[in-house]
């Protein structure tokens, strides 16, 4: 069985994401794996349906301004360079497989809160990202 | 971040549980963690309803003792010991969650359809395994 040889580490820049990028990173290592890093921001529009028609775009580049610097931040912090850190705007599991297949990654690594219940139906990333994934996927448990 | 110590792997004992099985002891062997095996039965009046009263106690015994004697087949293949293999009749979800918790084990690995749509409504073992889990999980990209 061969190593890993390229992680994808799908992060939401929490405080959690850390913990999720440490553990990713060890596998790395044991692995000689690269490391990348992507984090997905969903349109407002998306999270607020689209029913009535609103003007977002100003609120939206902001919030992918702020996401861009604290990607970088976070990339530093953990030693991916610039070039393995990925921002999308789209629907988190989607836009990961997509990134994961087209780097060619054997594996994702992703936070998981372990919810029961209804976070379950509000929709769980972690669980989006299990299906369809091309690749394995690991779901690290943090915070309750 | 500290190693994983205890791995608990879920097998179904079809072709495919090989594969997932050797990426959970290359995964044991970097980390210096114990592993152990896991396989649920479910029992038949789970998969056919209980509206209409049958007894299937005798098929079940059947079915309970060709899955252990598979078991212990499918251990020795893997050199894991019989003392860390488990059988146990019940919910696939539930089952591996208490066993994981029993034996105190810091990552799940189980193999994954990635399938999409039907698949998913006819549930997954791995989704299952993933929501409620108080621990890390690793689904392995089994087949198609």
């Amino acid at each position: 069985m061969s190593n890993y040889t390229k992680i994808l580490v799908a992060v939401d820049l929490s405080d959690e994401s850390s913990a999720v990028v440490r553990r990713a990173t060890v596998i790395a290592a044991n692995n000689g794996a690269q490391l990348h890093l992507i984090h997905v921001i969903e349109p407002l529009s998306f999270a607020y349906g689209g029913d009535i028609p609103m003007d977002f775009s100003g609120i939206q580049d902001e919030i992918q301004q702020q996401a861009s610097s604290q990607l970088k931040r976070f990339g530093e912090t953990h030693d991916i360079s610039e070039d393995n850190q990925h921002i999308i705007l789209g629907r988190p599991e989607v836009e990961v497989h997509g990134k994961a297949q087209e780097l060619g990654a054997d594996l994702i690594v992703i936070g998981s809160h372990g919810r029961h219940g209804l976070a379950l139906l509000l929709g769980s990333t972690a669980n989006g990202v299990l299906h369809g994934a091309q690749c394995d996927v690991l779901a690290v448990r943090v915070g309750d």
